[in-house]
């Protein structure tokens, strides 16, 4: 029954098929065998975010990539 | 002045215009009937997450879908 | 599979448990009735905010309340 | 430390990264001459959303633009 | 720099503080291992929801267990 | 019009009411100034977490306070 949404950004053409199944499968056994909680019933939603739209230290992770950072 | 998010998959191209303008008219009904809050600040939003992003029972909404589920 | 938190402010000592189920109720049906969304793993979370933390119009809802807005 | 989510409509063509950056700033800087919180840690993750998925007063923001709201 | 919200509902008096840690510590070697996400940036927020308040099937958590689901 | 969701955790009794209006005035200035939204619909949340729940760096704010960081 639990939700999760996990926030990301979006670089390199964005996660895989299979990095998105390896944080949700991750996520649903992570809650499954610390809390218990049915797995049949456990959301995990992923968010890719633009990077000029995520902010770090009050930069945009497309300028502390181009920092090397 | 309540805030509503809604999150659902993207599938068959979308939601249309008019089914997004049913469940924030519906959402917003529902919390000025049941609570009495003002229509006029009540904020619906829709988000439409893509199938590969949205994960139920430790897989893909869109692996869930080819297996018929 | 939808998921979808609404949020109100805390007043006269919070929701009901009736009036939860309401909404829980309402939001999964209008969801299965509008795009055919399976209820069983509709998910519904309320979150209950108190009046000093929900600002609306630059202003705490405890303020307009004693305001009368 | 803190997080922060911006919500806004994606209007003629969405925000420029100049604007992204403003917001991004903004909050933080607030959040720190307010609360003192520190800016390296603080995230800022700005949503655009399309006008006919956000809902206020019962009408989709792209209705509401073009009756002049 | 990832952003993760776990939203679990509150039973039995609550997640024991080492509970929370082993969340926190399992989504971000998940992120760092899976995406190669940065482990001192990476914020995990676990909200803890009352049982009244969580609705799945159009049922409350609450009502749920008394029924032994 | 716009959504803002703030969360910070709660240390040392939590925000005061005044904090809280400067956060949701700031927020809301800033959001008219860099974009012209309306303050009239503009939406500000705050939550205050628990420190136990809110990680970084793969600890917990409570622990990250006692080690002086």
């Amino acid at each position: 029954m639990p939700y999760v949404n996990i926030k990301v950004t979006k670089e390199n053409g964005g996660l895989t098929k299979e990095e998105k199944l390896t944080l949700i499968k991750g996520v649903t056994n992570l809650l499954a065998e610390t809390l218990n909680k049915n797995p049949a019933s456990t959301v995990v939603v992923i968010d890719e975010i633009d990077m000029d739209n995520y902010g770090l230290g009050a930069e945009q992770i497309s300028d502390r990539r181009k920092a090397g950072k």
